[in-house]
């Protein structure tokens, strides 16, 4: 079994990933720290313990993380997208029934990261600073898995850049730069895993906390996507990664040296040097470590399997 | 018949251009401009007018561009792919038998690209400088077809640019920001017109004074590309933008505001807002116009014509 920290911005997304990691026998989550990114990290925090109390699982402890990015201002939530509270404003939030820890998400991943797995569906700020307080700390985690970034193909916050990197840029260069081993799943295969309308509203029609909590906050994330994409249904950033877990074997991988681009319009870009990391032509990239780099994957496999994590 | 300035910086692939353009009864070719870039500026000039007097169009004027980028030192030349000379270290080149004109690229653009179209086949620093001298060329201009960027894919030059781009972002960024009809044949389609070895040995078998100077320029260029490839073929990244102009349906192509980014290590990257130019979310593209960026081709048709020119 696998131990889990998930760093979460929830997020209607950050949710159904949460619900589905829950839902899995092969994951132990041991603990969620929350960021900044689709909302302020207060809501984050919120949402992470009030979306534990309904799955039941009051027992996994919740640490609070970074307010803002490393380099810049926090550019904002994104109220459009995962609504003012964050899940879809379908209604009134119970309030969690108790506090975030004492600790802060970095000390918390320093304490407790290592051997385990991070699942990073966030900006990667709590990430970086961890690294920055326990310098070995990439040595000690088993792997980090990332949702984020876009390796060939174009970003949903600019031009160039997916969300999560364009909310800290620096940080994710230095989490692709650091020695753990971290594969990314990004918008090259997330943006082929839409779950469609029909298979949404089955998510949404249980009766269970866990599906009544998704139906109040998936509306508003649907209306949106199917807007922008001109295609009903909702697309599975974060439970993505959730399924690079379960099944690696769904997805196809290059292993490539990332850095991230901090600079100009640009910012926030994931760039892979598909020369490798011995390529000399550009330095930026050199003596970096290969980064595991989903490029295809299996997206009915993904849908089946989320859609029966989530019940 | 289209009267046609090819701005050009001979090289290999550029050399296979000029001759395909002077084979095509479409095409009037009024004047060469040249400008530093696979070799220097002065390299090109001689290159440009031994290439004419070996088609027997000494007639063409020839035009002297710029010695360096809009902002920068120049890069310098790249032998390992075109030679020291340019065109493939094949032997001797018999020395042109005229100099160029007394007036620059950017004076000779400015004087003679009215009513014409510009074939952009290096980096677009002489275009910029002639939209500097007269602001209104950008009105006057027919067409503007540019060899160069990467609007979907990863760089040649880096991983994020391609090597026109890579050489002179900055004048790029006006040229993609200016009033005239701008068509991007870019690595996205030229990375899939590979014209395989046999067919190389086609083209170079020929008996005229052309067929013999691709012979002596080739080879270097197919073992740089073959190895770098691991197909045995060459790239006909210049001649692609020829056969646009000769046969536009063969490519298919998405109108885009694009930006070129001038900093950090995505510089020279060339960035479609496929958002489009109202976007309001990246201020950069707003308000630019739009870019004809070809993003499928055509590539047996392409590689049909070209070679149909190249006697
Ligand atoms: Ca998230
Ligand atoms: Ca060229």
């Amino acid at each position: 079994m696998t131990r889990l920290i998930i760093d979460t911005d929830p997020g209607i997304d950050d949710a159904m990933a949460l619900f589905a990691a829950l839902a899995s026998p092969e994951l132990d989550v041991a603990g969620l720290t929350t960021v900044f990114g689709n909302v302020t990290v207060e809501v984050a925090t919120r949402n992470a313990l009030a979306l534990l109390d309904i799955a039941g699982r009051a027992d996994i402890p919740v640490a609070r993380g970074a307010t803002a990015p490393l380099a810049m201002d926090y550019l904002g939530a994104i109220p459009h997208i995962h609504g003012e509270d964050g899940l879809g404003d379908g209604g009134d939030l119970a309030e969690p029934s108790r506090p975030a820890l004492d600790v802060s998400a970095a000390e918390f991943l320093c304490r407790e990261a290592p051997g385990a797995t991070i699942l990073a569906i966030g900006p990667l700020t709590n990430l970086a600073l961890a690294l920055r307080l326990r310098p070995d700390l990439d040595t000690l985690v088993e792997q980090v898995v990332v949702m984020g970034g876009n390796a060939l193909g174009p970003g949903n916050a600019t031009p160039a850049a997916e969300a999560n990197m364009w909310n800290d840029p620096e940080a994710a260069d230095v989490v692709f730069g650091a020695r753990w081993p971290v594969t990314m799943v990004g918008l090259d295969v997330t943006h082929q895993v839409l779950l469609p309308g029909d298979r949404v509203d089955a998510v949404t029609s249980g009766d269970t906390p866990t599906a009544r909590l998704l139906a109040r906050a998936i509306p508003l994330y649907r209306a949106f996507l199917t807007k922008a994409s001109g295609q009903d249904g909702i697309y599975l950033h974060d439970p993505s990664a959730v399924a690079y877990l379960l099944a690696p074997g769904l997805f196809r991988t290059k292993r490539w040296p990332v850095r991230v681009e901090t600079q100009g319009i640009s910012r926030g870009k994931t760039w892979p040097n598909l020369g490798g990391t011995d390529d000399p032509a550009p330095p930026a990239w050199q003596g970096r470590p290969l980064v595991n780099v989903c490029v295809e994957v299996d997206a009915p496999g993904v849908l089946d399997l989320i859609t029966a994590r989530l019940p």
